[in-house]
Protein backbone atom coordinates (compact mmCIF):
# COMPACT_ATOMS: atom_id res chain seq x y z
CA UNK A 1 0.00 0.00 0.00
CA UNK A 2 1.47 3.71 -0.76
CA UNK A 3 1.18 6.57 1.47
CA UNK A 4 -1.84 8.82 0.88
CA UNK A 5 -1.66 12.17 -0.94
CA UNK A 6 1.33 11.25 -3.50
CA UNK A 7 1.27 13.88 -6.67
CA UNK A 8 0.01 12.42 -10.21
CA UNK A 9 4.36 12.71 -10.60
CA UNK A 10 4.94 10.78 -7.44
CA UNK A 11 2.33 8.62 -8.32
CA UNK A 12 2.78 7.92 -12.53
CA UNK A 13 6.11 9.57 -13.21
CA UNK A 14 8.80 7.63 -14.83
CA UNK A 15 9.08 4.65 -12.05
CA UNK A 16 7.39 1.79 -13.87
CA UNK A 17 6.06 -0.19 -16.69
CA UNK A 18 2.79 -1.04 -17.83
CA UNK A 19 2.46 -4.49 -18.97
CA UNK A 20 -1.42 -5.34 -19.73
CA UNK A 21 -2.77 -3.67 -16.80
CA UNK A 22 -1.57 -2.98 -13.22
CA UNK A 23 -2.35 -1.85 -9.25
CA UNK A 24 -0.93 0.70 -7.24
CA UNK A 25 1.44 -1.52 -5.48
CA UNK A 26 2.64 -3.12 -7.87
CA UNK A 27 3.29 -1.00 -11.10
CA UNK A 28 3.00 2.18 -13.14
CA UNK A 29 3.05 4.45 -16.31
CA UNK A 30 4.86 4.40 -19.90
CA UNK A 31 5.95 7.12 -21.85
CA UNK A 32 5.61 7.41 -25.64
CA UNK A 33 5.85 10.55 -28.29
CA UNK A 34 2.86 12.38 -29.36
CA UNK A 35 0.60 14.82 -26.60
CA UNK A 36 -1.02 12.30 -25.30
CA UNK A 37 0.67 9.79 -25.64
CA UNK A 38 3.09 11.64 -23.09
CA UNK A 39 0.26 11.59 -20.81
CA UNK A 40 1.17 10.44 -16.86
CA UNK A 41 0.19 6.93 -17.41
CA UNK A 42 -2.23 4.53 -18.79
CA UNK A 43 -4.25 2.68 -17.37
CA UNK A 44 -4.74 4.26 -14.17
CA UNK A 45 -3.63 2.16 -10.79
CA UNK A 46 -6.49 0.23 -9.51
CA UNK A 47 -6.32 -1.00 -5.60
CA UNK A 48 -8.24 -3.35 -4.05
CA UNK A 49 -11.91 -1.67 -2.36
CA UNK A 50 -14.65 -3.00 -0.57
CA UNK A 51 -18.24 -4.03 -2.57
CA UNK A 52 -20.65 -2.96 0.59
CA UNK A 53 -18.97 0.67 0.77
CA UNK A 54 -18.51 1.31 -3.03
CA UNK A 55 -22.47 0.05 -3.17
CA UNK A 56 -23.65 2.83 -0.44
CA UNK A 57 -21.67 5.35 -2.47
CA UNK A 58 -23.15 4.80 -5.62
CA UNK A 59 -26.31 4.77 -4.34
CA UNK A 60 -25.80 8.09 -2.61
CA UNK A 61 -24.29 9.79 -5.64
CA UNK A 62 -26.97 8.73 -8.02
CA UNK A 63 -28.32 11.12 -6.71
CA UNK A 64 -25.90 13.87 -7.45
CA UNK A 65 -25.84 12.71 -11.05
CA UNK A 66 -27.44 9.85 -12.26
CA UNK A 67 -26.75 6.02 -13.19
CA UNK A 68 -23.41 6.43 -14.78
CA UNK A 69 -21.97 9.13 -12.57
CA UNK A 70 -22.71 7.03 -9.81
CA UNK A 71 -21.76 3.87 -10.67
CA UNK A 72 -18.62 5.85 -11.77
CA UNK A 73 -17.70 8.22 -9.08
CA UNK A 74 -18.18 5.60 -6.42
CA UNK A 75 -15.12 4.16 -7.26
CA UNK A 76 -12.90 7.09 -8.48
CA UNK A 77 -14.15 9.27 -5.34
CA UNK A 78 -12.44 6.27 -3.06
CA UNK A 79 -9.70 6.36 -4.50
CA UNK A 80 -8.96 10.08 -4.47
CA UNK A 81 -9.79 9.99 -1.04
CA UNK A 82 -6.70 7.29 -0.87
CA UNK A 83 -4.40 8.44 -3.21
CA UNK A 84 -5.32 12.13 -4.56
CA UNK A 85 -4.13 12.68 -7.93
CA UNK A 86 -4.96 11.68 -10.94
CA UNK A 87 -8.10 10.57 -9.78
CA UNK A 88 -8.80 13.64 -8.20
CA UNK A 89 -8.94 15.12 -11.28
CA UNK A 90 -10.84 13.36 -13.27
CA UNK A 91 -13.84 15.35 -14.42
CA UNK A 92 -16.74 12.91 -13.17
CA UNK A 93 -18.81 15.66 -13.98
CA UNK A 94 -18.97 14.31 -17.63
CA UNK A 95 -20.53 10.98 -16.77
CA UNK A 96 -24.17 12.80 -16.43
CA UNK A 97 -24.45 12.03 -20.16
CA UNK A 98 -25.03 8.54 -19.17
CA UNK A 99 -28.22 8.88 -17.21
CA UNK A 100 -31.18 7.34 -19.04
CA UNK A 101 -29.17 5.20 -21.44
CA UNK A 102 -27.44 8.36 -22.49
CA UNK A 103 -29.04 11.62 -22.40
CA UNK A 104 -32.11 9.57 -21.63
CA UNK A 105 -31.92 7.70 -25.05
CA UNK A 106 -32.85 4.26 -23.79
CA UNK A 107 -29.78 2.74 -25.15
CA UNK A 108 -26.88 1.26 -22.72
CA UNK A 109 -27.67 1.51 -19.26
CA UNK A 110 -25.69 4.08 -17.55
CA UNK A 111 -24.69 2.07 -14.79
CA UNK A 112 -22.93 -0.38 -16.90
CA UNK A 113 -21.91 2.39 -19.11
CA UNK A 114 -20.06 4.03 -15.98
CA UNK A 115 -18.48 0.59 -14.50
CA UNK A 116 -17.46 -0.39 -18.23
CA UNK A 117 -15.50 2.84 -18.12
CA UNK A 118 -14.13 1.87 -14.85
CA UNK A 119 -13.16 -1.08 -16.65
CA UNK A 120 -11.73 0.73 -19.67
CA UNK A 121 -9.93 3.00 -17.27
CA UNK A 122 -8.40 0.11 -14.94
CA UNK A 123 -7.66 -2.97 -17.40
CA UNK A 124 -5.25 -1.99 -20.56
CA UNK A 125 -5.38 -5.71 -22.32
CA UNK A 126 -8.18 -6.19 -24.51
CA UNK A 127 -9.01 -9.60 -24.02
CA UNK A 128 -9.14 -8.99 -20.15
CA UNK A 129 -11.20 -5.67 -20.91
CA UNK A 130 -13.88 -7.53 -22.66
CA UNK A 131 -13.93 -10.79 -20.76
CA UNK A 132 -14.53 -8.51 -17.64
CA UNK A 133 -17.09 -6.17 -18.89
CA UNK A 134 -18.68 -9.42 -20.82
CA UNK A 135 -19.15 -10.62 -17.41
CA UNK A 136 -20.47 -7.77 -16.07
CA UNK A 137 -22.92 -7.38 -18.56
CA UNK A 138 -24.60 -10.98 -18.44
CA UNK A 139 -24.99 -10.77 -14.90
CA UNK A 140 -26.82 -7.62 -15.37
CA UNK A 141 -28.98 -9.26 -17.75
CA UNK A 142 -29.59 -12.31 -15.95
CA UNK A 143 -29.81 -11.79 -12.27
CA UNK A 144 -32.81 -10.36 -10.05
CA UNK A 145 -32.22 -6.65 -9.27
CA UNK A 146 -31.88 -4.62 -7.38
CA UNK A 147 -30.78 -6.20 -4.44
CA UNK A 148 -29.27 -3.57 -2.78
CA UNK A 149 -30.51 -2.18 0.87
CA UNK A 150 -29.76 1.18 1.59
CA UNK A 151 -28.37 2.46 4.88
CA UNK A 152 -30.39 5.75 4.30
CA UNK A 153 -32.61 5.09 1.85
CA UNK A 154 -34.27 7.86 -0.18
CA UNK A 155 -37.46 6.03 -0.53
CA UNK A 156 -37.96 3.58 2.35
CA UNK A 157 -40.05 1.07 0.44
CA UNK A 158 -39.74 -2.22 -0.95
CA UNK A 159 -38.26 -2.32 -4.28
CA UNK A 160 -39.35 -5.31 -6.64
CA UNK A 161 -36.87 -6.95 -8.30
CA UNK A 162 -36.82 -8.06 -12.35
CA UNK A 163 -34.67 -10.00 -14.15
CA UNK A 164 -33.87 -7.50 -17.59
CA UNK A 165 -32.63 -9.78 -20.05
CA UNK A 166 -31.16 -6.65 -21.74
CA UNK A 167 -28.38 -4.42 -21.21
CA UNK A 168 -30.63 -1.51 -22.64
CA UNK A 169 -32.17 1.08 -20.43
CA UNK A 170 -35.01 1.20 -22.45
CA UNK A 171 -35.79 -2.40 -21.55
CA UNK A 172 -34.40 -2.71 -18.20
CA UNK A 173 -36.68 0.16 -16.59
CA UNK A 174 -39.76 -0.56 -19.37
CA UNK A 175 -39.89 -4.38 -17.36
CA UNK A 176 -39.33 -3.35 -14.14
CA UNK A 177 -42.18 -0.82 -14.18
CA UNK A 178 -44.44 -3.17 -16.30
CA UNK A 179 -43.70 -6.02 -13.56
CA UNK A 180 -43.96 -3.78 -10.48
CA UNK A 181 -46.96 -2.06 -11.46
CA UNK A 182 -45.36 1.71 -11.50
CA UNK A 183 -44.58 4.29 -13.38
CA UNK A 184 -41.31 5.59 -15.79
CA UNK A 185 -40.09 8.81 -14.13
CA UNK A 186 -41.63 7.67 -11.08
CA UNK A 187 -40.02 8.00 -7.24
CA UNK A 188 -40.24 4.00 -7.25
CA UNK A 189 -38.17 3.89 -10.68
CA UNK A 190 -35.99 6.40 -9.56
CA UNK A 191 -35.23 4.16 -6.20
CA UNK A 192 -34.89 0.90 -8.23
CA UNK A 193 -32.29 2.79 -10.35
CA UNK A 194 -30.73 4.11 -7.73
CA UNK A 195 -30.52 0.25 -5.79
CA UNK A 196 -29.37 -1.09 -9.24
CA UNK A 197 -26.44 1.02 -10.19
CA UNK A 198 -25.04 0.51 -6.34
CA UNK A 199 -25.53 -3.29 -7.23
CA UNK A 200 -23.50 -2.96 -10.39
CA UNK A 201 -20.62 -0.81 -8.82
CA UNK A 202 -20.31 -3.12 -6.16
CA UNK A 203 -20.33 -6.56 -8.83
CA UNK A 204 -17.75 -4.42 -10.84
CA UNK A 205 -15.55 -3.63 -7.80
CA UNK A 206 -16.00 -7.23 -6.98
CA UNK A 207 -14.76 -8.24 -10.88
CA UNK A 208 -11.94 -5.77 -10.92
CA UNK A 209 -10.54 -6.91 -7.36
CA UNK A 210 -10.80 -10.56 -8.66
CA UNK A 211 -8.89 -9.83 -11.59
CA UNK A 212 -5.90 -7.83 -9.87
CA UNK A 213 -5.98 -10.52 -7.53
CA UNK A 214 -5.56 -13.01 -10.84
CA UNK A 215 -8.44 -15.19 -9.42
CA UNK A 216 -10.84 -13.94 -12.17
CA UNK A 217 -13.35 -16.72 -13.78
CA UNK A 218 -16.27 -16.25 -15.92
CA UNK A 219 -19.38 -16.98 -13.87
CA UNK A 220 -22.04 -16.22 -16.65
CA UNK A 221 -22.44 -17.44 -20.32
CA UNK A 222 -24.90 -16.43 -23.21
CA UNK A 223 -28.27 -19.18 -22.29
CA UNK A 224 -28.71 -22.16 -24.82
CA UNK A 225 -31.22 -19.79 -27.06
CA UNK A 226 -28.52 -16.99 -27.66
CA UNK A 227 -26.03 -19.63 -28.33
CA UNK A 228 -28.17 -21.28 -31.00
CA UNK A 229 -28.41 -17.85 -32.79
CA UNK A 230 -25.12 -16.95 -32.92
CA UNK A 231 -24.33 -20.24 -33.99
CA UNK A 232 -25.59 -18.90 -37.18
CA UNK A 233 -25.48 -15.50 -37.39
CA UNK A 234 -22.06 -13.95 -35.59
CA UNK A 235 -18.57 -14.06 -36.35
CA UNK A 236 -16.67 -16.93 -38.41
CA UNK A 237 -20.13 -18.35 -38.43
CA UNK A 238 -22.26 -19.66 -41.67
CA UNK A 239 -23.94 -16.28 -41.95
CA UNK A 240 -21.85 -14.20 -40.22
CA UNK A 241 -24.41 -11.29 -40.39
CA UNK A 242 -24.82 -9.96 -36.77
CA UNK A 243 -22.73 -7.93 -34.51
CA UNK A 244 -23.57 -7.90 -30.98
CA UNK A 245 -23.98 -9.61 -27.48
CA UNK A 246 -26.96 -8.82 -26.70
CA UNK A 247 -30.01 -11.80 -26.02
CA UNK A 248 -31.62 -12.32 -29.32
CA UNK A 249 -35.23 -12.88 -28.29
CA UNK A 250 -36.12 -9.75 -26.44
CA UNK A 251 -36.06 -7.55 -29.78
CA UNK A 252 -36.24 -11.05 -32.07
CA UNK A 253 -39.61 -11.98 -30.54
CA UNK A 254 -41.66 -12.59 -33.56
CA UNK A 255 -38.64 -14.96 -34.91
CA UNK A 256 -40.64 -18.15 -34.10
CA UNK A 257 -43.18 -18.39 -36.65
CA UNK A 258 -40.75 -18.19 -40.04
CA UNK A 259 -37.30 -19.07 -38.70
CA UNK A 260 -35.66 -22.13 -38.96
CA UNK B 1 -6.98 32.66 -27.24
CA UNK B 2 -4.49 31.76 -24.48
CA UNK B 3 -0.83 31.20 -25.13
CA UNK B 4 0.20 27.28 -25.47
CA UNK B 5 1.40 25.23 -22.90
CA UNK B 6 -0.28 26.81 -19.48
CA UNK B 7 -0.39 24.34 -17.03
CA UNK B 8 -3.44 22.76 -15.21
CA UNK B 9 -3.02 24.84 -12.27
CA UNK B 10 -2.69 28.59 -14.92
CA UNK B 11 -5.74 27.46 -17.12
CA UNK B 12 -7.96 26.07 -13.90
CA UNK B 13 -7.15 27.81 -11.08
CA UNK B 14 -8.99 30.06 -9.08
CA UNK B 15 -9.29 32.97 -11.92
CA UNK B 16 -12.90 32.70 -13.18
CA UNK B 17 -16.49 31.27 -12.78
CA UNK B 18 -18.21 28.07 -13.98
CA UNK B 19 -21.95 29.14 -15.19
CA UNK B 20 -23.32 26.88 -17.32
CA UNK B 21 -20.96 26.21 -19.75
CA UNK B 22 -17.27 27.76 -21.17
CA UNK B 23 -15.18 28.12 -24.11
CA UNK B 24 -10.92 28.70 -22.65
CA UNK B 25 -11.47 32.49 -23.57
CA UNK B 26 -13.87 33.29 -21.59
CA UNK B 27 -14.39 31.60 -18.22
CA UNK B 28 -12.63 28.55 -16.50
CA UNK B 29 -13.01 26.89 -13.21
CA UNK B 30 -14.94 26.44 -9.65
CA UNK B 31 -14.47 24.87 -6.63
CA UNK B 32 -15.57 23.57 -3.64
CA UNK B 33 -15.45 21.02 -0.88
CA UNK B 34 -14.46 17.26 -1.39
CA UNK B 35 -11.66 15.85 -2.84
CA UNK B 36 -13.68 15.22 -6.07
CA UNK B 37 -15.16 19.29 -5.68
CA UNK B 38 -11.72 20.32 -5.71
CA UNK B 39 -10.90 18.61 -8.92
CA UNK B 40 -9.24 21.68 -11.16
CA UNK B 41 -12.61 22.65 -12.97
CA UNK B 42 -15.63 21.52 -14.50
CA UNK B 43 -16.74 21.74 -17.47
CA UNK B 44 -13.59 21.80 -19.24
CA UNK B 45 -13.36 24.56 -21.47
CA UNK B 46 -14.01 23.74 -25.06
CA UNK B 47 -12.20 26.02 -27.95
CA UNK B 48 -13.67 26.39 -31.79
CA UNK B 49 -12.19 23.41 -33.66
CA UNK B 50 -12.66 22.69 -37.92
CA UNK B 51 -15.26 19.90 -38.33
CA UNK B 52 -13.06 18.34 -41.35
CA UNK B 53 -9.64 17.95 -39.17
CA UNK B 54 -11.63 16.50 -36.30
CA UNK B 55 -13.68 13.84 -38.72
CA UNK B 56 -9.91 13.22 -40.39
CA UNK B 57 -8.32 12.72 -36.81
CA UNK B 58 -11.25 10.52 -36.18
CA UNK B 59 -10.72 8.24 -39.00
CA UNK B 60 -7.00 7.67 -38.33
CA UNK B 61 -7.43 7.25 -34.59
CA UNK B 62 -10.27 4.51 -35.39
CA UNK B 63 -7.20 2.51 -36.23
CA UNK B 64 -5.61 2.82 -32.92
CA UNK B 65 -8.56 2.31 -30.42
CA UNK B 66 -11.98 1.14 -32.28
CA UNK B 67 -14.99 3.87 -33.03
CA UNK B 68 -15.27 5.50 -29.12
CA UNK B 69 -11.87 5.69 -28.79
CA UNK B 70 -11.09 7.72 -32.58
CA UNK B 71 -14.41 9.72 -31.91
CA UNK B 72 -13.46 10.82 -28.09
CA UNK B 73 -9.47 11.46 -29.39
CA UNK B 74 -10.14 13.33 -31.88
CA UNK B 75 -11.20 16.36 -29.88
CA UNK B 76 -9.42 16.17 -26.98
CA UNK B 77 -6.07 15.69 -29.27
CA UNK B 78 -6.51 18.49 -30.82
CA UNK B 79 -7.12 20.83 -27.63
CA UNK B 80 -4.13 18.70 -25.71
CA UNK B 81 -2.01 20.24 -28.61
CA UNK B 82 -3.46 23.49 -28.31
CA UNK B 83 -3.29 23.87 -24.46
CA UNK B 84 -1.62 21.31 -23.05
CA UNK B 85 -3.42 20.15 -19.75
CA UNK B 86 -5.63 19.20 -18.28
CA UNK B 87 -6.36 18.06 -21.82
CA UNK B 88 -3.39 15.93 -22.67
CA UNK B 89 -3.76 14.08 -19.04
CA UNK B 90 -7.24 12.64 -19.84
CA UNK B 91 -6.51 8.57 -19.36
CA UNK B 92 -7.89 8.34 -23.30
CA UNK B 93 -7.23 4.83 -23.32
CA UNK B 94 -10.12 3.85 -21.13
CA UNK B 95 -12.73 4.95 -24.51
CA UNK B 96 -11.65 1.50 -26.05
CA UNK B 97 -14.13 0.26 -23.92
CA UNK B 98 -17.23 1.28 -26.30
CA UNK B 99 -16.04 -0.22 -29.25
CA UNK B 100 -18.78 -2.62 -30.92
CA UNK B 101 -21.04 -0.78 -28.78
CA UNK B 102 -19.26 -1.34 -25.49
CA UNK B 103 -16.97 -4.56 -25.79
CA UNK B 104 -18.96 -5.59 -28.49
CA UNK B 105 -21.86 -5.73 -26.91
CA UNK B 106 -24.06 -4.16 -30.09
CA UNK B 107 -25.80 -1.47 -27.54
CA UNK B 108 -24.75 2.21 -27.76
CA UNK B 109 -22.54 2.75 -31.31
CA UNK B 110 -19.29 3.51 -29.81
CA UNK B 111 -18.78 6.90 -32.08
CA UNK B 112 -21.71 8.15 -29.89
CA UNK B 113 -21.13 7.26 -26.68
CA UNK B 114 -17.39 8.77 -27.28
CA UNK B 115 -19.26 12.12 -28.89
CA UNK B 116 -21.91 12.11 -26.24
CA UNK B 117 -19.02 11.81 -23.48
CA UNK B 118 -17.21 14.84 -25.28
CA UNK B 119 -20.68 16.94 -25.17
CA UNK B 120 -20.70 15.75 -21.18
CA UNK B 121 -17.36 17.14 -20.91
CA UNK B 122 -17.93 20.67 -22.17
CA UNK B 123 -21.39 21.25 -21.18
CA UNK B 124 -22.45 21.89 -17.92
CA UNK B 125 -25.81 22.45 -18.26
CA UNK B 126 -27.65 19.32 -18.21
CA UNK B 127 -30.61 20.61 -20.42
CA UNK B 128 -28.04 22.21 -22.84
CA UNK B 129 -26.13 18.50 -22.77
CA UNK B 130 -29.58 16.49 -23.64
CA UNK B 131 -30.15 19.04 -26.59
CA UNK B 132 -26.78 18.60 -27.93
CA UNK B 133 -27.21 14.54 -27.49
CA UNK B 134 -30.75 14.63 -28.91
CA UNK B 135 -29.61 16.59 -32.04
CA UNK B 136 -26.71 14.02 -32.71
CA UNK B 137 -28.31 11.42 -31.98
CA UNK B 138 -31.44 11.79 -34.25
CA UNK B 139 -28.94 12.72 -36.39
CA UNK B 140 -27.50 9.43 -36.50
CA UNK B 141 -30.79 7.79 -36.98
CA UNK B 142 -32.01 9.69 -39.94
CA UNK B 143 -28.73 10.56 -42.39
CA UNK B 144 -27.49 8.34 -44.90
CA UNK B 145 -23.86 7.33 -43.47
CA UNK B 146 -21.06 7.26 -43.92
CA UNK B 147 -20.43 10.43 -46.39
CA UNK B 148 -16.39 10.93 -44.80
CA UNK B 149 -13.65 10.20 -47.29
CA UNK B 150 -10.53 9.47 -45.75
CA UNK B 151 -7.16 11.37 -47.21
CA UNK B 152 -5.51 8.60 -46.99
CA UNK B 153 -7.85 5.71 -46.72
CA UNK B 154 -7.12 2.33 -45.45
CA UNK B 155 -9.08 0.73 -47.65
CA UNK B 156 -9.53 2.41 -50.60
CA UNK B 157 -12.93 1.69 -52.52
CA UNK B 158 -16.53 3.12 -52.29
CA UNK B 159 -18.57 2.44 -49.07
CA UNK B 160 -21.84 2.29 -49.80
CA UNK B 161 -24.26 4.44 -47.31
CA UNK B 162 -27.18 3.76 -45.25
CA UNK B 163 -29.62 5.11 -42.70
CA UNK B 164 -29.72 2.94 -39.53
CA UNK B 165 -32.69 4.53 -38.00
CA UNK B 166 -31.03 3.64 -34.64
CA UNK B 167 -28.71 4.34 -32.23
CA UNK B 168 -27.42 0.94 -31.37
CA UNK B 169 -24.22 -0.74 -32.67
CA UNK B 170 -26.15 -4.41 -33.63
CA UNK B 171 -28.78 -2.67 -35.48
CA UNK B 172 -26.61 0.18 -37.40
CA UNK B 173 -23.87 -2.02 -38.86
CA UNK B 174 -26.42 -5.36 -39.43
CA UNK B 175 -28.54 -2.99 -42.02
CA UNK B 176 -25.53 -1.86 -43.53
CA UNK B 177 -23.66 -5.31 -43.96
CA UNK B 178 -27.69 -6.34 -44.97
CA UNK B 179 -27.91 -3.43 -47.48
CA UNK B 180 -24.41 -4.02 -48.50
CA UNK B 181 -23.77 -7.19 -48.96
CA UNK B 182 -20.81 -7.25 -46.70
CA UNK B 183 -19.92 -9.52 -43.69
CA UNK B 184 -20.07 -8.54 -40.27
CA UNK B 185 -16.35 -7.70 -39.32
CA UNK B 186 -15.29 -7.88 -42.64
CA UNK B 187 -12.34 -4.91 -43.60
CA UNK B 188 -15.09 -3.33 -45.81
CA UNK B 189 -17.11 -3.07 -42.15
CA UNK B 190 -14.61 -2.27 -40.35
CA UNK B 191 -14.03 0.77 -43.38
CA UNK B 192 -17.26 1.54 -42.88
CA UNK B 193 -16.98 2.06 -39.15
CA UNK B 194 -13.92 4.36 -39.06
CA UNK B 195 -15.69 6.73 -41.71
CA UNK B 196 -18.96 7.13 -39.56
CA UNK B 197 -16.69 7.38 -36.82
CA UNK B 198 -15.46 10.23 -38.61
CA UNK B 199 -18.99 12.03 -39.36
CA UNK B 200 -19.74 11.72 -35.73
CA UNK B 201 -16.83 13.19 -34.69
CA UNK B 202 -17.16 15.80 -37.59
CA UNK B 203 -20.71 16.38 -36.08
CA UNK B 204 -20.39 16.66 -32.55
CA UNK B 205 -17.73 19.45 -33.43
CA UNK B 206 -20.28 21.15 -35.48
CA UNK B 207 -22.80 21.05 -32.76
CA UNK B 208 -20.23 22.60 -29.64
CA UNK B 209 -19.02 25.08 -32.47
CA UNK B 210 -22.64 26.22 -32.73
CA UNK B 211 -23.68 26.18 -29.05
CA UNK B 212 -20.92 27.78 -27.59
CA UNK B 213 -21.23 30.36 -30.31
CA UNK B 214 -24.76 30.71 -29.18
CA UNK B 215 -25.95 29.27 -32.36
CA UNK B 216 -27.74 25.95 -31.86
CA UNK B 217 -30.88 24.93 -33.21
CA UNK B 218 -31.89 21.44 -33.62
CA UNK B 219 -32.61 20.57 -37.01
CA UNK B 220 -33.34 17.05 -36.03
CA UNK B 221 -37.03 15.61 -34.84
CA UNK B 222 -38.33 12.75 -34.10
CA UNK B 223 -40.52 11.03 -37.27
CA UNK B 224 -44.41 11.12 -37.04
CA UNK B 225 -44.12 7.02 -36.05
CA UNK B 226 -42.09 7.66 -33.02
CA UNK B 227 -44.50 10.91 -32.09
CA UNK B 228 -47.24 8.94 -32.17
CA UNK B 229 -45.74 6.29 -29.84
CA UNK B 230 -44.90 9.22 -27.74
CA UNK B 231 -47.70 10.07 -27.47
CA UNK B 232 -49.27 7.30 -24.69
CA UNK B 233 -46.03 5.73 -23.57
CA UNK B 234 -43.47 8.60 -22.70
CA UNK B 235 -43.40 10.51 -19.54
CA UNK B 236 -46.35 12.66 -18.84
CA UNK B 237 -48.42 10.87 -21.21
CA UNK B 238 -51.33 8.55 -20.47
CA UNK B 239 -49.64 5.33 -20.04
CA UNK B 240 -46.40 6.43 -19.10
CA UNK B 241 -44.87 3.10 -19.01
CA UNK B 242 -41.87 3.55 -20.71
CA UNK B 243 -38.30 4.90 -20.98
CA UNK B 244 -36.15 5.94 -23.94
CA UNK B 245 -36.18 8.14 -27.57
CA UNK B 246 -35.18 5.98 -29.71
CA UNK B 247 -36.98 4.58 -32.90
CA UNK B 248 -39.35 2.48 -31.80
CA UNK B 249 -40.67 -0.03 -34.76
CA UNK B 250 -37.28 -0.93 -35.95
CA UNK B 251 -37.80 -3.51 -32.61
CA UNK B 252 -41.28 -3.15 -31.94
CA UNK B 253 -41.98 -4.20 -35.75
CA UNK B 254 -44.50 -6.51 -35.18
CA UNK B 255 -47.06 -3.83 -33.59
CA UNK B 256 -49.39 -3.25 -36.36
CA UNK B 257 -50.95 -6.21 -36.07
CA UNK B 258 -52.72 -5.63 -32.76
CA UNK B 259 -51.71 -2.58 -31.91
CA UNK B 260 -53.81 0.90 -31.60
Amino acid sequence: MIVKHLTRRQILGPIGIAAGSCVLSSCLSESASSPLDKKPGFPWPYDKLDPQITAERAYNDHRKGHCMYGAFVSVISQLAERYGEPYSSFPVGMMRYGAGGAAGSGSLCGALNGSAALIGLFVKKEEDMKLLIDELFLWYEQTELPTYIPERPALDAKIPTSVSNSILCHISVTKWCKMSGNKTFSKQQKERCARLSADTAAKTVELLNAHFAGEFSAAHEFDDEVKTCRSCHTKGSDRSDSRGKMHCRICHSSLAVDHP
